[in-house]
């Protein structure tokens, strides 16, 4: 139906813009810039210093220096199929010279596409799709569906956890980005999760810990009120806060518990989705576990172009068949950010991307940091699945003190991330962790080269010392 | 910087993606994907019948009925240089092929590059750029910076505006969509801005209708008390709401209270901003107003890939100098959009956009719709001014009473805006008003062409009748 125009309508075709040839020729110049002129996420801004990426390709960047770096973290998590995959690339190239947008209210191709794709996938057929630009306000119009639909409007979520900036996201948020935004008004409530490793409920055994993280969780619901909470949202499995995977039946007791009394299950799968976990979403690892609204944004399109959504039970879809759903926002289902999804999730489709996520964690990742933690000393604990994997850096595994305290870095830290950058390797950081969150199209060689660089990094610049005897 | 790939490592070109080749060539197909899978904003789903749009050229979209229909809405008011502009398109494109994404915390030449021209733009240099994904997220950062900047907390803001979607967005905003998520507890504090048609203060002239309005601000800052006051947040044309354009003075009146009662002032240019008013931005105006922030999205890359972001004062700037900004998102930057960006700004400065959406609405729009009203009895009120006009239908033009109540629409509404489309008109209502909101590279033949079928749908429709005698 897209005519090709004709002849006397089509202006001729534009050359390269110049100013962005030029910004990519001189990124010096592009540096002074973005110090002149970008304010920075979550930063001090007259404290930056940031590398400048020039290309990127695969599961590699390259700086101004014409240092190539292996990308060990995937952007922000983001980039599932690694950067420039030819047949996203593609697809937006195709959508941008066809359509580029149009408004929400009008049904799009790439849109319906895309939503068939993604509900395909969903655990348990969540069928209707609301598009949003990325997670943090898919956690918002979640969790205010989940209040229209339950008439209630306290959110539960576990400390450890990340949800988004956005106010309300960031007031659901379980770390430290939440402190200063935090006036405790939004109705947003805490809990812990299971983290056996530095368990809040002096646990010493996954089940134990599993057990005592539902009677905690059974216990918050008491006495703020089942009557009074709409919803409880958590990462499937907590990824920026630890990549802390639920013991065996915690899902399926937090599902019971929220079916017992009259609670929504959000399932955030922003950064857990699409593959990174080894299945097409984290929550699967739970068998018949089936949220009643679930969120995505990140791997749904490996961030080509923004977009993230929710995924909606007929239930809730229900509730808002024949009165309005009060929300919505101008780029809700932008058709080049849809037309990358296609691509993302039909590429993963035909080659197998969640099987070999899944491949990656049980023949490299999982055996390789394994095996680092048995050399360093400075390894407290190895967790993961996929290509989601997290290691917690301690002073001493006896006491398990961090090597940055909760909710900053230390120069310890520091002097391990420079020494990995400095051998090629671009890490993943979170206070005391580094994560290993790589494209799933990493290549197997790629994947042991880069952990050997993480090891040698560890014997360079790791207090605990070089290899353990 | 970005060499070509050396042979081996490129993959063979992929061809152009069948499915979305499929959704295109088959719209029924999209249609009825839509109704089965997207779930839509603000809207109740089952009673849905959404148009397909299968292709858009400049000022024009076409349906799946072969339909050409002048698109005098710019789809969300967004599309500010038409559909499909050459020169954005191409810039798309090429940033796809160089680089479609990396992380915020990267310098991206792009974005550098984009900051750069919002920043040469923005009245009274506000010279550092946070992005975003679009306007509500853009808006909400912008008061977190205001609060942090202030130590205060509450934002006043306007009956009749709309500031976004997401919760706290949401709760700024004054008009229907506010009220299903409005507990009341984010801070928000409600104001009568100056709208001399509807005058909340009993004026019957604009002089008195801005020093009231000024009055009433004062007064309600006195009462909840300056202290508590972060920052003022005005639409600097509130756009959705109505068109209503300040009286001369108010803006700064508006600007001197902030001063006196040390509050910021934020400037809404989501929709106003990026010539849509016959200035880069509305603010400009009323003269020499400078606000501390100023955020924006739409217009700023006609919204061919989702992007918003806040301006910011130097001043405010220096208090996220040395200590961290907590908040940011995914998507900061987006390359891609960051692209479209350029191509705009540019665009809109060689082809004197803004100078050309000044001069629609002195030759054509004002000129238009002030005679379409002396023929109309139906219209009550025509305001407005460049490329952003709205029209208020009444059913007596000597008591004002509405075609459609505040908040609703009505079948008489539901005829005109039916008429416009049957004669090849794609029409933008609000309750009792149509908005004439084209692209700003609307031709003058085409501008004309629609605001005669305008005139023709009232004829039609119009229950206050035909041309008034
Ligand atoms: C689990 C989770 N939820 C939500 C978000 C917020 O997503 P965005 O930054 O796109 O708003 C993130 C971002 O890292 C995340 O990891
Ligand atoms: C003035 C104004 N502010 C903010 C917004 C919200 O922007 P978005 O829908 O991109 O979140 C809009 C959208 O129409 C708007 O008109």
């Amino acid at each position: 139906m897209i005519d090709a125009l004709p002849l006397e309508e089509s202006a001729p075709a534009p050359g390269r813009n110049e100013t962005l040839a030029r910004a990519y020729a001189d990124p010096d110049r592009a540096y002074e810039l973005d110090r002149r002129h970008v304010f920075h996420s979550w930063s001090a801004q007259a404290q930056l210093d940031p590398m400048v990426v020039t290309r990127a390709e695969g599961s590699h960047v390259w700086d101004r220096h014409g240092n190539k770096l292996l990308d060990f973290t995937s952007q922000l998590v983001f980039t599932n199929l690694g950067h420039q995959h030819p047949r996203i690339v593609e697809a937006i190239r195709q959508q941008a010279a066809d359509l580029c947008t149009v408004a929400p209210a009008y049904v799009n191709g790439a849109r319906s596409e895309a939503a068939r794709l993604i509900a395909k996938h969903t655990p348990g057929h969540l069928d209707r799709v609301l598009f949003t630009n990325g997670g943090a306000d898919a956690n918002e119009h979640a969790i205010r569906m989940a209040r229209l639909h339950t008439g209630k409007h306290k959110v539960l979520s576990t400390y450890r956890s990340y949800h988004g900036g956005t106010q309300l996201a960031v007031n659901v948020t379980g770390d430290p980005r939440r402190w200063a935004s935090d006036n405790g008004s939004t109705g947003t409530v805490h809990f812990f999760g299971p983290f056996l490793y530095r368990s809040a409920f002096h646990a010493t055994t996954e089940a134990e810990e599993c057990e005592r993280a539902l009677e905690h969780l059974e216990q918050v619901i008491a006495l703020e009120g089942a009557s009074t909470i709409a919803a409880i949202m958590l990462e499937s499995i907590p990824g920026t806060a630890g990549i802390m995977l639920p013991p065996a039946g915690y899902l399926e007791g937090v599902r019971e518990l929220c079916d017992r009394n009259g609670i929504l299950l959000i399932a955030d799968e922003v950064m857990a989705g699409f593959g990174r976990a080894g299945r097409w979403f984290a929550i699967e690892h739970a068998a018949g576990v089936v949220p009643d609204l679930l969120t995505f944004a990140k791997g749904v399109n490996s961030g080509y172009v923004p977009l993230g959504g929710v995924a909606i039970s007929d239930e809730v879809y229900r509730t808002f068949a024949d009165k309005a759903y009060p929300g919505g926002l101008t780029y809700s289902g932008h058709p080049l950010a849809c037309a990358a999804v296609v691509a993302t999730i039909e590429t993963m489709e035909d080659e197998g991307i969640v099987e070999r996520a899944a491949r990656l964690g049980e023949d490299i990742f999982g055996p390789g940091l394994r095996d680092l933690a048995q050399r360093h000393e400075g390894i407290g604990e190895v967790r993961g699945t996929g290509a989601f994997w997290a290691i917690e850096l301690v002073r001493d595994r006896a006491t398990r003190e961090p090597l940055a305290p909760y909710g900053q870095s230390s120069p310890e830290m520091g002097a391990i991330l420079a020494a990995c950058t400095r051998r090629g390797l671009l890490p993943f950081a979170n206070f005391n962790r580094i994560h290993v969150v790589p494209p799933l199209t990493i290549s197997d060689d790629e994947a042991r080269t880069g952990l050997a660089i993480l090891g040698d990094a560890l014997t360079e610049a790791s207090p605990a010392g070089g290899p353990s005897a």
